[in-house]
């Protein structure tokens, strides 16, 4: 991802970055019912590195299978890019964990960006302690193994009902998560900032007790010399 | 309103409230599934002012609809009266937002008691800041077109499976939110004030050691002295 | 409960036990969609005493029923032993609620070691300030006469799709509760001191920066060597 | 009970007995979600023998657990007395059967009048076939250990969301499944089969072209002179 | 509505009316999880025709109220145009009925085209064998009084998640039920009638033991000959 | 497949077959809440060949998309092997068709054995009326570029929670759809047989009024030698 995108979008939120996606026809990029685990962290920002579970078959899915280094769970925790962002496709099923504290303490070390998941974490109190954002739909104490096999690594996935490419670029904020088409990343995240500082002044205007009849959206020309001004002075 | 009511109204909770409600045979006044976004607040109490959403049809909901003045989202955050609680029927799906922390703050600025919806907000960590009761089911950072389209003002609507008639009294906690038939507000809300006194002089009692037997309901005559005498000593 | 059993369980995490029960074949003791009142607590670990609601009918489920000392909910909460846990099937219905903060504050007086329900609270935020654990799954105003009826003491229930037998050993922590069966306690307690006990060096090591894969489990000679040291090291 | 009873709720329907009761102010008493596994039968009626699942642990749920004649869900279809309809509480669960054509064959030999779950029934083409009410939600192949445990054996227990007490009178049709409280029974039998007539007449009525307006409810003095006149040529 | 836009809706199906509005950007026009009581009938069309509900509170939902005149549900009944569709937002809502069979008689007998509601009919046997079209969730044997009020007659509404304004095009077949925005009704006919023949011609093709690649759609410039053959041939 | 597996798999039911998995600790093999298209067709019996859909992001899923003759849906159609089944993922969400009745009609052209979805068909009154077997949540007509985007052909996915590996042996009947484990398909598919002859004789018993206590499970010694003797008689 280009630095300044990267940069750009920890500025900005899903809810604008939603809105920015709304404009080119694509209006299902918000990942549904996940949250974060630690809302108070700086915005999450990566490349999609997927993960996709199937339900689990008992005979193939013992506590053994994690000798295997090749297992694709473990596998994932150790190949996730540093910087990216691991979308786990749990087919919105948490009643068993996607992960718990150790492998999502391993991607934070190793670098990773964050990690979403629609299903949910067990040790999720640990994992809200930690200095790196994730997301999932509520906690999940039962090992994997109860009703997820992960197979496959870095294919296209849904999760929370949105479609996840790998090298979209994921942001999440204390909202939630969206999902950027990686060729719209730069754009989007461009004129995210732009709509940011529209936001920025409408609120600050909204907070003086102004209307937000032809001020939100500008349809009043006053509203645009206004926000002209605004930005001159702010610098933005 | 009363503003009497309104007094007693800050002072008691809606679970207080559902059940004098349940002693009218009214039993389905609780707003279910959804949560205050701050939940240290104070209550928030005021009459219910309506807005009802349909499902969005994709032609009639580009972001240019929102250059109507008339538009009926932006028309119900100017026209909603100060001390008047927003109640939005969003058909409980949360997969787009019922409004942003613009329109909320606004809200605010104009003298609104308080925002409900059975959908979700956008910019839920800014609306969280707020000092304003808003209540939703969960973050949705999705503009509101996506899948809503405002289509009435101040109609009866139903807001999380409850009835909402514009001018109900509306309460809200951090449990919570009840939806008070306008004609009942005044008995129901002195009727709770009695029954908080003696909720609280039951609790005081159980934190000593008491049974709830004999005590709560009082059936023991020795539970009902006490509480006259608790009421004498506390002039409630 | 073998009191060095409690001990050890209050040390423990819900994660662990569930995989110890995952290892003897038990892959739904964990109590679905339920979550703390007050996660901040300690472990919350006691042998379940249960409550089983069923579909309230109208006419036998007025106020005055409360006035009947027999009544199952408030015998329930009398009788509940010291020490135990209160275990709710409320069929997962938290539109109405399975107790309130009078009746929680009972069982905490009575020396009662928690409550559980697959329903909801009322009077939630009391509840979250009392220093005694309680598991639901979301607030709920309304009184259970509203929609659930009390029926039966201490018989075999489900709770959020968990089998929950009178006896079994229930512990709750941050992240939710499981049901660990009576039988097992025991060996189940003490296997999860020994999993803790490697999960910590585990988590040490990868914070350390190494990686899971020889590491977690433990398939490298070294890893155990490791283990063995650290174990002495850190006496346990 | 009377067999006058039983008789006249062979020829009502279960929505106009949900209309008589909802004159008592009893407004759950249809099962929610159940349907006829052969809607061509005539009406089931008869009285409740319950039996109550729970969540099955899988220790206690082996294939073994069926040669043991106490097994309450074979005692349970070996001691449902004839005439009586066999109510299954499966916790609206239907990922795994309540039953299997042998067991739904065995009560319709044993003279039972009809059976009901509000999960599902394996079998279920074969079931379909018998000359036997049936009443499920969707069909469920996976024997009922699965997920399902047999505990309890003429307990109140809920059913659809519907409260079953033991003796309650259970009437099915074509629609659904509706539960009589044992005290009315009598009394809304006759009711609705005077309601019948009048639906009957309102029907013909209607069929020839006659406006619902004054005719239903007949506030029109003239529907209630042609209702008299009705009964009187149908000896209704 | 065109007579002739009428007559080709009679030979169309949702499916193919679903791609045409797909072509024009409308992806929610097909009303989900609806059903028709009777499959074998003809297509229904005319146009909506709608009568909102919203949460019954039970003060205002006695028996009584039907005895008004101006009761919005038997208003709906009686002034619903002939030709055109009554379209019922019950919000999804199966748990109690939406209307009968006595005012779907009437709606038949007065000429009305159909009835569709999200909730449920009550004496759904007796609608089934009207030769009328009635499409709904699942039967609801309770009155409407029990959950749902009449509120508001022929305004925008929801149903099935599906946006429905006043005068839209409503069509069923066995399938289901799709809304055709007014203004795109007859050329939205017109061209589900091109795509019936072609669809017609490579069903047919099909049948004969062809490929669908490169004739479905019809890359290959031979299935483009092919299928203008056959229309000449056909005349269609 | 082997011959003889398949010609006893057409002879016995998913329910028998749950059983047999369920000896071998298998529970989750049932496709939930799928049912087929027509009811009354023979089993359906073949190798899992399976596609996956993701959900559709809009700018990827116009109309266009088909004429890439690599379109994994299409590609799945032709390449499909004869006397397989298609099983199609389609992440439980039947809001948009999984394919319609020319694609389903090329796949029954192809010697194709059956198809199924844990979405929905559309076309679906038509897909009712081939002679071949077809299974699906509910009707929908809604073109799969809607919500659906194949994207992955013959990998393991989830079909109805249900594990489905490629190769794995699919069985439907009037009940719903089974997968059985490639490796386990002979000897489950024999025992099966075994068992279907236990369970006709222990029906045909029952409905000669035979008690099912010391039959069914036969712990009689009786039992036993009636059984053996049943089998003689019949030659099975």
């Amino acid at each position: 991802m280009n630095p300044r995108t990267r940069q750009q979008l920890m500025g900005v939120s899903t809810a604008t970055l939603c809105t920015a996606l709304f404009k080119r026809g694509l209006l299902r990029q918000f990942v549904q019912d996940v949250r974060p685990l630690n809302p108070a962290l700086p915005n999450m920002v990566g490349e999609a590195y997927t993960l996709r579970y199937m339900p689990a078959r008992e005979d193939l899915n013992t506590l053994d299978v994690f000798k295997d280094r090749e297992h694709p769970q473990r596998k994932a925790v150790e190949q996730c890019p540093p910087g990216a962002v691991l979308v786990i496709d749990s087919r919105k099923d948490a009643r068993a964990a996607s992960a718990g504290s150790i492998l999502v303490s391993r991607l934070m070390m190793r670098g990773v960006a964050g990690v979403v998941t629609d299903g949910g974490f067990r040790d999720s109190p640990e994992i809200a302690r930690l200095p790196f954002p994730a997301y999932h739909q509520r906690p999940a104490a039962p090992t994997n193994l109860t009703l997820h096999q992960a197979i496959d690594i870095n294919v296209p996935i849904g999760c929370g009902d949105a479609p996840v490419w790998p090298g979209d670029v994921i942001v999440g904020d204390g909202e939630g998560v969206v999902v950027i088409p990686a060729h719209l990343a730069d754009e989007v995240a461009a004129e995210a900032v732009e709509m940011t500082a529209f936001e920025d002044f409408v609120q600050q205007q909204v907070m003086a007790g102004r209307s937000i009849l032809g001020l939100y959206p500008p349809t009043d020309e006053q509203s645009r010399a206004d926000f002209a001004a605004w930005r001159q002075q702010h610098g933005r």
